[in-house]
C-alpha cells in the first residue's frame, strides 16, 4: 500500500535524524516534517543517551522539543550551530529552495546561515525542476509595506498580502507582514534574491540559495539521500 | 556674534521649508533639525494658507506636526511622497550620507525611497570628506543578533550594540536593536552597503546613498543650498 504524504515525511525525518551526532548543537526548523524530526531526535536522545543542544526556529518547535526532553538554548546563547535540519516548500535540482509557507523563514534563515551544515527533509512532491509554483514568501515591516507592495507589483512579481482565516494580515513572530509572490516560475533565483534584499522595508525573503548540500527525500521506495554537486 | 549649532540648524530649516509647494505630500524626517523645519512649515501653512499633507517618519515628528496644524497621513495612506526633508548625521562631498543617530533610519529610509525628491538640512559641522567618523547605525532583529554582531566583528567593522542610559539595548519603533559600526572612515560606501544588506537579520543600515541631490547647510554666512552634480 502506498504511503501518504505524512508517512513519506516521517520516514525522511527518521532518516535525517541519523545525521545528528553526540555533542552537536542542532538547529531545528519549523513545520509538519520537523514535528516528526523532533520526535525522532528525542527518541535517539532517550535511547542512545546522545548529548545534544537544540536551537529552535519557532516557539512551536521549541515547545515540542523541550517537552520531549531535548535540552534547548536560543540562537543567541550558542556560539554556533553544527547542523540544522528543516523542511522546505520547494527544492529544485540545484538544491535551491523556497521556505516560508509557515511564515517563519526569517528566523529559519538566521539559524541556517549560522549553521555549519544544513539538511532539508521533504517528501518527493516538493522536488521541482524550476522554483516558483509555490508562492515565494517575503517578510516586510508594516510601516511602508504598501510601498513595497507597489514596487513588487510594478516589477510584475504578482504580490499578495498573506491573510489569516479572519481576513486579517498574517503577522510573523517579529510582528511583520508576509507578502507572497505568485510568480509561477522563478527563472533566475539569484537575480531575484539580489533585487529583493535591496528593497527598503523588506526583512527577509524565502529563497534559500546555496545553503543546503544534503536533501533527504521521502519516496515510496523509502527515504533517499541526495547530495549536491555544486559548480 | 557667531551663531551656535542650533541657530545654524534653524536658519537652514527655514530655508529648506521654502521648497515646500502648495498641494505637496511632504515627508518629515526626525531629529532636532526637523523640529525647526516642522515649525517653519507650520508657519507657512498658517500664514500662506498652503495646503499640504505631512508624512512623519517617527511618532515624535508626527505629534509635533499635528499639534502645529499640519494635516498628517501615514506613509501607507498616501500614493507617493513629493518631497522629503530630513536631517543627516554626516554628508560627504558626493552627497552620500549617514543617518540613524536617532535610531529612526529604517522608517526614514522607507519614506526617502518613496519620495520624488529628498533634501537634507545640516549645520556645516556635518559636512565631511569621508563618511564614517560618525558611527554607522544598523537596525537588526533581536533573534540571532549576536550572530550578526559576530559577523560584523569578524569583518573588522567594530560593532557595538547601542545602549540607553540604563545600560539596556536601545529598541527601535519596530522593537529591533541598533548596532553602531565605529569604523572611523568608510572608504567604499556602496561596497559596504551591498555587503550589509545581504546579512540575514539586518533590516536596514544608515547609509543613504544616491538619495539626495539638494543639501541646505547652515553656515555663519547664512544658509547655503548645495546641488549635487552626479556622475
Amino acid at each position: 500500500m502506498a504511503m501518504d504524504q505524512n508517512e513519506l515525511k516521517k520516514t525522511a525525518a527518521i532518516k535525517a535524524a541519523e545525521f545528528v551526532e553526540d555533542g552537536m548543537i542542532v538547529g531545528l526548523g519549523t513545520g509538519s516534517t520537523v514535528t516528526f524530526l523532533v520526535e525522532a531526535i528525542a527518541k535517539r536522545v532517550q535511547e542512545e543517551g546522545l548529548h545534544i543542544t537544540g536551537v529552535a526556529t519557532s516557539k512551536r518547535t521549541g515547545k515540542q522539543a523541550k517537552s520531549l526532553g531535548i535540552p534547548m538554548k536560543t540562537i543567541d546563547e550558542v556560539p554556533h550551530v553544527d547542523l540544522t535540519i528543516d523542511g522546505a516548500d520547494e527544492v529544485d535540482k540545484n538544491f535551491q529552495g523556497i521556505k516560508g509557507g509557515g511564515a517563519a523563514h526569517a528566523f529559519e534563515k538566521v539559524v541556517a546561515t549560522s549553521s555549519t551544515k544544513n539538511i532539508w527533509i521533504v517528501d518527493e512532491t516538493k522536488l521541482v525542476d524550476t522554483l516558483g509554483k509555490f508562492p515565494l514568501p517575503l517578510e516586510v515591516i508594516p510601516y511602508g509595506s504598501t510601498k513595497v507592495f507597489d514596487r513588487l507589483q510594478n516589477e510584475g512579481l504578482n504580490p499578495k498580502f498573506r491573510l489569516n482565516d479572519d481576513g486579517e494580515r498574517v503577522k510573523t513572530h517579529s510582528d511583520n507582514y508576509v507578502i507572497d509572490l505568485y510568480m509561477g516560475h522563478i527563472d533566475h533565483p539569484h537575480l531575484l534574491a539580489n533585487w529583493l534584499i535591496s528593497q527598503v522595508g523588506l526583512l527577509e525573503h524565502g529563497l534559500f540559495l546555496d545553503i543546503v548540500n544534503t536533501v533527504v527525500v521521502g519516496t515510496q521506495d523509502g527515504p533517499k539521500i541526495l547530495e549536491a554537486k555544486r559548480a
